[in-house]
């Protein structure tokens, strides 16, 4: 497997080198919205940690950062009054990874609403920052 | 949220009432075989501690089921010379989960390889007896 890149986006959004819109964070671990959302309310999780993806996670890093997955997912449900949680994980391309740094999708379902493709469409930053408004009133 | 149902199909499973291809199991929490694959080494990984996903899920049960999905991410990419690992749990139907015992997919990605369907076709257990043989012979 390719090493861990320092210099990956989520790397630098960690370090406040690239913006996002927080909706969380503890020692451990962050969780900000998904700039290209599948559905609204898509936040991802991740590790403060480096690790490329689940394959060269340390475990202890792991159970810090599902137990904020299970937050967030509890979270988006409410706050966007969904009736579902999809949690995903993509590890290496071939699984749909295109950012080199461990992350958890965590994207409320509604019945009878389609997902919108992975890295699809960009949104726009108003409507991110009001989404985070909303999950950040429920944690 | 509806409560847990201890007569699900993955709680007979644990308790024996129903055959599984397992390919792992410690105190906490087994892996076994998806009978329904989305590709050759689908496996699925429990808690023995019954709850009705993510939302629900004792968090320190979480933090034992996590270490054992990287273990099988990890074995079920070697033991399929896969290109990468797809991680996904499903929280009630509007996301696509279908037994309601908490429960997170495991599933080995080539390059050009498309998933099979969720809860899409019954595999031969014959097929299913070797794939798991391949995973255990790597764990």
């Amino acid at each position: 497997m390719t090493a861990y890149d320092p210099n990956n986006i989520f790397a630098k959004i960690l370090k406040g080198e690239i913006p996002s819109t927080r909706v969380y964070e503890d020692e451990h671990t962050i969780a900000f919205m998904d700039v290209m959302p599948q559905a609204p309310g898509h936040v991802l999780v991740i590790p403060r940690d480096g690790s490329r993806n689940i394959l060269d996670a340390d475990p202890a890093v792991l159970q810090n950062t599902i137990v904020v997955v299970q937050k967030l997912a509890v979270a988006v449900k409410e706050a966007f009054d969904a009736d579902g949680v999809y949690v995903a994980q993509f590890n290496e391309p071939a699984a749909g990874q295109t950012v080199f740094h461990l992350h958890f999708h965590v994207i409320p379902r509604h019945e009878g609403a389609a997902l919108k493709p992975h890295s699809g469409t960009m949104e726009n930053f108003d409507v991110l920052a009001a989404n985070a408004e909303k999950i950040k009133a429920v944690l």
